[in-house]
This record gives C-alpha cells, sequence and structure tokens, in this order.
C-alpha cells in the first residue's frame, strides 16, 4: 500500500461539481488500495474576493489580520472537498495548515516553513481515513498565529507534508497535462516531458515555467520526494519530477536540451557611468537587498579607460521597478553614478537540459538560432545546465520557437494540449 | 478602568461599511479608558451561503465538516474588524474560537462550552490591544475539533468569554433598542424594559422573545454578569439584564408584569384514547425523548371514568412535528392510544414578570382580558414568574395587544423604534 498526497488547486475545486469531481478522484486513488492525503488550494477566485473585501475596509491592513482572512478561503473548499467524500461513502477529515502541524516563521504573508509535525495526519491515516489539508497556510513557531506561506504556497505545502509523512509520491494536480518543452501557446508542435530532474526544473521555475513553484521544487530536492505534475481532466500520466531521470530506465537516452522556457515579467535596469572602484558594485547591490528587491541577471561592461566609470545592467521583477529605482536614486550621492536607464519592454529566453553539461556548442547553437530568426542579444547568463539571453519583448515568441526547433524538441505531431484552463 | 466585552450580530456586520461603524464604536469605547473584547458573528448572509454550498455538495453533510465549513465565516469577519480598528490607529488581534479557549463537547453543531481558558486574550488585552473573537465557536476538548455552538451561539460566545474575564460588562448590540414590553410590530405602545431580572429575561427568552438566546442568558446568571442588550444604531441606553434590578436604586417600584411574550413556531399534538394506566404518559415522553424532541407544555384531561381512557395534549417546535408523530405512530402497538390529532395553527401568548408572585389575581386579570377581547384559551400553563396560553394563531396579536392593557403597560406615547433592520 503506498501513501500518495494529491495537491489540487483553485481551478481544480472551483465549484460544487468540480469539488465532486475531484472527489471521485481522490475516492479512486483509495479505493486502488492507497492510504491518500489530499492538499486543496481556496476554490477559484475566493482568494480575489477576500483581497477585494480588504481592500474596502482598509488600504494597508496588517498581515496577521490578512492572513486570518485569506487561510478562510481554504476552509471552505477543503470542508466542501471533505462532504463531497463522504456522499462517496469514504470517511474524510478536512485540517487547518495548524491542525495538520505545519509550522512556520511569523513572516506574514509569505511565511516559510520550519517543521511539519503531522501527527493528526497519521492518525487519521492509520484509521483509514482521506485526509483533507488546507493548503498555502500554516501556523508560526513563536506567536501561534496564523500564517499564510504566499505564492506557490498549496504546492510547497503537498511537498513539505509528503515529506513528513514520507509520502511514496506527490502528486501535483493542474489544467495541463504536464511540463512541455515550451509553452504550447507559442510552440503549437511542443511535447510533454516525461521525466525532468530536480535541477531542471528548478531552472525552468525561475525562468518562467509558471507550473511548479521554485520554492516546491527545492523542497521536494531536499528530501528527494518524486513529484507527479498531471491534469486533473485527464488519466495520462503528467511529468515526473525527480532525481536523476535517466538512470531508473534505458528507456530513452538524456536530451541535450529539457525545454525551453520564458518569462516577460522581468525589467531591466542600467546604472549609466558606475566609478570604477572597489566596492561601487557592492554598494549598488547593498542598496536594492536593503530594498528587498530580488535580482535576477546582472552585467558589467567592460570600464572605459579613458573616463574610468563603466555600467551595470540588472534584472529584476517588473513590479519592483519603482521601488529600486527610488533606493539608487536616494544613494546616487554615495555611489556618484551618471544616470539610470529603464526597460521593461524585455523577455527573457532559457534553454535548460542537465544533458548540456556533457555537450560543447550548445551556446553557439543557441546564438545561431537566434541570429538566423533575427533576435538581437541584450544580456547573456549562464548556470552548468541553462542558458538565457534578454532579448526585446517583440521577440520572444520567435526566440522560443527557434530555440525549440534548433534543438529538435518538436514533435512530430501536435499534441493534444489542455492549456489554460479549457475544459472545465 | 473597565473591562467591556461587545457582541456585534452578523447584521451589524453586513458589509464593510457596516464594519467601519461597528469599528468606530469599538475604538470609542477603548478611548474612553476601557479594556474591550469583542465578539463578532458572520457578516449578514455569509452563513446561509456557505449552507447553500455544502447543499450543493452533499445532501447530508458531515457535523464536523459542516462546523469547519461554517466557522469560515466569522474568520472573515473578524480579520476584517481588526483592519478597520488598525486603520483608526488602535491595535486589534482577532482569534478564532480556539484561539479564544472556548473549550467545548463534540457534539458538532450544537455544542455545549465546557471551559474557557482566554489566556490569549488577557495577554492581547494586557498589551493594550483591542481582541476580538469569533463567535458561534469553539474546540472539543476530546478531538480538538473545530465545533460549533448552535443557535445564539454568538451570544452565548459572548457572555461565557465575559465571565471568564472577569469583565464588568457584556453588551449585546442588536438592531433593536432593547428589550420591550411587547413586540412593538403588533404593540405600537411597548415601552423599551430599562431592567429585567435573568429569571425574566429566561422565561421571554423560552416564551418567544428572540433578542436573547436562553442559554446566554442561563450563562450569565451563572455568573452574575451584566448584559447590557442595545442597538448598535444609537447610543441610547438599552436593557440591562442583572441579578435583582428593583434592589439596586428606589426609583421605580417593581411593575408586576415585566413584558408580554408571543411566539408562533409551536404546534400541538394530542394523543386521543390513552388507556389511564400508570406509566402510559410516561411511555410517550420516552418515546419523544428518544427521538430527542423537546417538549414545551402538557396537558392531560381528566380520564373518562366510562371509557377508562385520558387524551394528553403537547406541545412542540413545528419543525419535529413529523418526527414526532411517526415516532408515536411506531409505538401506537405499545401504548395502545386511539388517534394522534394535529394542530399547527396555535400561538402561546406569555405573561413574564417577577413582581407577579406577591400579586395574586394575575391569572384572573389575564384571563377577562382575553375573555373581553374574545380570545379563547386552549391550553395553560404556569410557573412562578410566567403564564402562558395556547390560543389560535389568529388571535396572538389581539390576545397580546389585550394583556399589554390589562396590566398597564403602554406606554403615554409611542417610543421611536427601530425594529426589524430598518436604519441600516
Amino acid at each position: 500500500m503506498a501513501l500518495v498526497v494529491q495537491k489540487y488547486g483553485g481551478s481544480s475545486v472551483a465549484d460544487a461539481s468540480c469539488i465532486k469531481r475531484v472527489a471521485q478522484r481522490i475516492v479512486a486513488t483509495k479505493k486502488a488500495g492507497n492510504d491518500v492525503t489530499v492538499i486543496v488550494s481556496a476554490m477559484g477566485d475566493t482568494t480575489d474576493e477576500l483581497l477585494d473585501l480588504a481592500e474596502q475596509v482598509s488600504p494597508l491592513p496588517p498581515g496577521r489580520e490578512l492572513d486570518m482572512l485569506l487561510t478562510s478561503g481554504e476552509r471552505i473548499s477543503m470542508a466542501l472537498l471533505a462532504m463531497a467524500i463522504a456522499n462517496l461513502g469514504y470517511e474524510a477529515r478536512s485540517f487547518t495548515g495548524s491542525q495538520a502541524g505545519v509550522i512556520t516563521n511569523s513572516t506574514h504573508g509569505k511565511a516559510r516553513i520550519i517543521d511539519v509535525t503531522p501527527s493528526r495526519i497519521r492518525e487519521a491515516l492509520d484509521r483509514g481515513h482521506i485526509a483533507i489539508v488546507a493548503g498555502f497556510q500554516g501556523v508560526s513557531q513563536d506567536t501561534k498565529d496564523i500564517t499564510t506561506l504566499g505564492r506557490g504556497g498549496s504546492d510547497t505545502t503537498a511537498v513539505a507534508l509528503a515529506a513528513a509523512l514520507d509520502a511514496d509520491v506527490c502528486e501535483i494536480y493542474t489544467d495541463v497535462d504536464g511540463i512541455f518543452t515550451a509553452d504550447p501557446r507559442i510552440v503549437p508542435t511542443a511535447r510533454k516531458i516525461p521525466k525532468v530532474s530536480y535541477d531542471e526544473m528548478m531552472e525552468m521555475a525561475a525562468c518562467g515555467a509558471k507550473i511548479l513553484h521554485l520554492r516546491c521544487v527545492e523542497y521536494a530536492r531536499r528530501f528527494a520526494l518524486p513529484i507527479h505534475v498531471r491534469s486533473s481532466f485527464s488519466t495520462r500520466e503528467g511529468t515526473w519530477v525527480v532525481s536523476d531521470p535517466y538512470t531508473e530506465g534505458t528507456e530513452m537516452e538524456q536530451p541535450i536540451i529539457s525545454g525551453v522556457a520564458h518569462d516577460r515579467s522581468e525589467a531591466k535596469i542600467t546604472v549609466v557611468g558606475v566609478p570604477d572602484k572597489v566596492g561601487e558594485a557592492a554598494a549598488i547591490f547593498k542598496t536594492l537587498a536593503g530594498a528587498e528587491i530580488n535580482i535576477d541577471m546582472i552585467v558589467q561592461n567592460v570600464s572605459a579607460a579613458a573616463t574610468g566609470r563603466t555600467d551595470i545592467s540588472f534584472t529584476l521583477p517588473t513590479a519592483d521597478s519603482s521601488t529600486a529605482l527610488t533606493a539608487l536614486k536616494r544613494m546616487q550621492g554615495e555611489i556618484a553614478f551618471e544616470s539610470l536607464l529603464f526597460d521593461d519592454q524585455i523577455g527573457k529566453v532559457s534553454l535548460i537540459g542537465a544533458g548540456m553539461r556533457s555537450h560543447p556548442g550548445v551556446t553557439a547553437t543557441f546564438f545561431a538560432a537566434l541570429a538566423d530568426a533575427g533576435v538581437n542579444i541584450e544580456m547573456i547568463s549562464t548556470s552548468e545546465i541553462r542558458i538565457s539571453v534578454i532579448v526585446d519583448q517583440d521577440d520572444v515568441d520567435v526566440a522560443v520557437a527557434a530555440a525549440h526547433r534548433a534543438f529538435e524538441l518538436d514533435a512530430d505531431q501536435v499534441e493534444a494540449v489542455v492549456y489554460g484552463g479549457s475544459g472545465r
């Protein structure tokens, strides 16, 4: 008997009939002889509606109270799901994050999980019950206040709880069939990836693939917990995220590139005319860190000997732009740079693949493909298993398609893809 | 510095602007130098909407899960209220029933409070915070599951928490100015009662006065906690419910009758031709108790010597009628009664007043007033401070007005009464 942890997102439990359908799938897993623990998000637009209410009451609600408010969303969906399962003749028990032992720090709105002590879940499973757990929420170790985990929170709950329960698999249900070699809306010939490593998945998540959140994959890697990303609208196998996808079976050769990711949510800031002295770059990035801004790519040009000055460019989430620009402007006296340039019409295109380690020439092929497609490269950043370039936002689609073709990722036929929530 | 516990019902926090108004009243109480703990119900129709959702998912949802679902309602209202208070520059902290230490038994849907251990509330008050507590909910001692207290639950939470905190007063905010000598919709000359005893209030609650629930008054009496029932739409004094309203000041003489209550929610069942033997009545009421039906009034006619049979009539909540009739029908073989009669077109009119103890002749005056008004009495039941009669439902208004007049309860002028939620 296996222990299966399943996670259903908001679109999978959007209304009463969705909830009943999910209940049937859960019961089918139980009937197949498994112990089942389910993590569930708030129904459809509930969280947005609650945020709306908060906004009507206060322009800047305290984090503690906002978390208290938002966590009512999962309370509703998990209770309804437990009822729907009971209706099918199986015993289900719903548990809040606190009841499930999801212990966090006390950073409201984006708390981090410190520990998971799921004694009540174990007890429920031992009695043969199906445990339903609220995603996205926990209880702070110090203050015993209710917290929320921030973006990707329910996936993280699922993986953390699966690890604590020593589950055999954590199934993440979504509205697509799995992870694809590229966004099928841009590349209709994109293929579903059967298996991918944690490292590759983390790079994909960091580079704009939205299906799994970086934190949840990090967590799974730490505990070597297999994740199975699959559609709640079909019973097909999805994508397995595991430690090493290519040692287990010999059925396939490792591809050089696993996928092409893209991200349009970043902007670029260039600090022009920075004095080329020790410590100036440090001062810039200390200023940005102080404003709690996550920097992605950084490029420093070679200093022009004549001026003794250099330009430093970096990318960051567009949403953080004005905070970053304000913080830098305030430091202009100390850092003595000349000016700031800002560009939010950029896009990032990334090649990801553990296979590129053993294949020299990947960069050359990639850049040649972009050049042939007429795409200009503005910035470059690489890791051992990733190459990212910043291009004009209008060139993103062309660049993704060109890279996908150049590394022979195109499927022979277009797969029947359910994307973006159709089929609901 | 006094400790004031305030309770606001669903209509007082129906939307964002209501919540802001309530926040101002709470802050005013705090500004006046009091410690303040607030108990809040779910917003307006939230509970009904959640029940609707449950019904869509399951015809008979498990009690544990229904409680989990319904308690999300107060979670929303209390978090929003805390935000609104923070907006006014005061620190507020919201607490679930569980966090507030409301310990109950595990009867889901109508749990009883076993203990209140409000250490987190005390701590919040000690820090100068305003504590906001979810009404209607608690946590079961045995299973640590979330429970709800059933009808009148938020009032009971307020009184229980006020008692545990040794509060100076528990203010119950409603949409009328207090307790009236009769329902002002029936008797426009009804007066607001300035003070009333716990015993009288309990009789009123049991006889159909809907403003305070019986359980909450029982609880307040046990701890001699003063309740102040008042309008959330004005700052006027409402009605004080206290141990002995007439010993404290000498400003008023005790009235014979405090008020006239009525109730249209009961039905009457008559068990015809019960063998006049020891144990037959016991068998009937044991049957009803087994079906968990609360009986109100009981009348047994004198047995007709010729037949050796008697009729037993009783009243019960109309909603329980079919359960009761089915249970009795099933016992007809054993009890050997002849037939069952059912009448839901009845109403109960009750005179309540501690003063009637020392005034003989109250019954005579009451019955004479009803006779003069042409009202026929079907059943009679009395306690030391109450006389109730069952009449035809169409006669209820006339009977209430006649009794009100006969005991000189009419005000000289019609008070400006806000009733039934107008003014919102």
